[in-house]
Parts: C-alpha cells; structure tokens; sequence
C-alpha cells in the first residue's frame, strides 16, 4: 500500500495483479462485499489483469483506523488468488 | 461520453450516477459481462454511488470503431438502471 494524496486528501492505495479481466472482477465483487459488510467503501479500478483499491474516509476528508483494517481485509481476500 | 486524453491515448469516459454501492457494483458487472462477451475491456472505476468507464484500444493505442460501438451499448445497460 502506498499513501497518495489525492486532491488534498490522504488515501490508501494499491495495485493487484492478475492473469484475465473475469479473474479481476471477481476479486472486485469479493472487495465490494466485505466494503458492504463493514459499511465503508473504496474505490475500485477494475482492468483486464489488475485491480486498484483506493480506501480513504470521506467524513474526515483523510484516513482513519478503518481504512488501514480494510486495506489488510483486502489483501487477506487477494490471498484467495495467488 | 467525453473523449479525453491520458498519457497521450485517447478514451472515451463517461460517469454515471447511482443510489448506492450494490447498485452500482451491479452495473459494473453488467458492463463487465459485456466486455467479456465481445473480448474488448474497459477499465471500470467503482465508487460509492458512481461508476466510471472509460473504453480505448490497447493496439492502437487510441480509439477505435469497437470502442464507440462498446460506448453505446454501456449506454443501453444503464437503461435499466434509470
């Protein structure tokens, strides 16, 4: 993960990679379910071969401790593809 | 649908709105299954509430009469979302 300023805000980033774009949005739907689950959602930027995820609160205009949760939720469920 | 240009290519983007997160990872999906359908992939940025699709031609590198057809038909899957 790597910490982007974005517009002024702080955001939590990451690139995953992986072989087909079918591959990469069922990784977007498993991140999507667990940010419906918890009640805080990223942004997703779904390719052919890789996934961005984007997780920063919008209440506070920066980061706060559920991000850093979310971002290790995500690569707990990225390990499911490697 | 805008044509902008993004490292020196050429994409046609275009935002659309929706109520929620699950609304508009549907319309992701959808779009998604689409793109499989005819082997041509956008990159598709889901948000809470929105969703971002942008369509160019790797080969290319620029925009072809595929990414124009794909542009219209993403039109026609919103349609049900409104």
């Amino acid at each position: 993960w790597v910490m982007m300023e974005r517009d002024g805000l702080k955001r939590l980033e990451r690139v995953y990679k992986f072989k087909d774009f079918v591959t990469a949005l069922d990784f977007t739907n498993k991140v999507g379910a667990a940010a419906e689950e918890a009640g805080h959602h990223p942004a997703i930027l779904t390719e052919w071969g890789s996934v961005g995820v984007a997780w920063w609160t919008h209440k506070i205009n920066g980061l706060h401790r559920n991000d850093f949760i979310m971002a290790a939720k995500t690569d707990e469920i990225y390990q499911e593809f490697v």
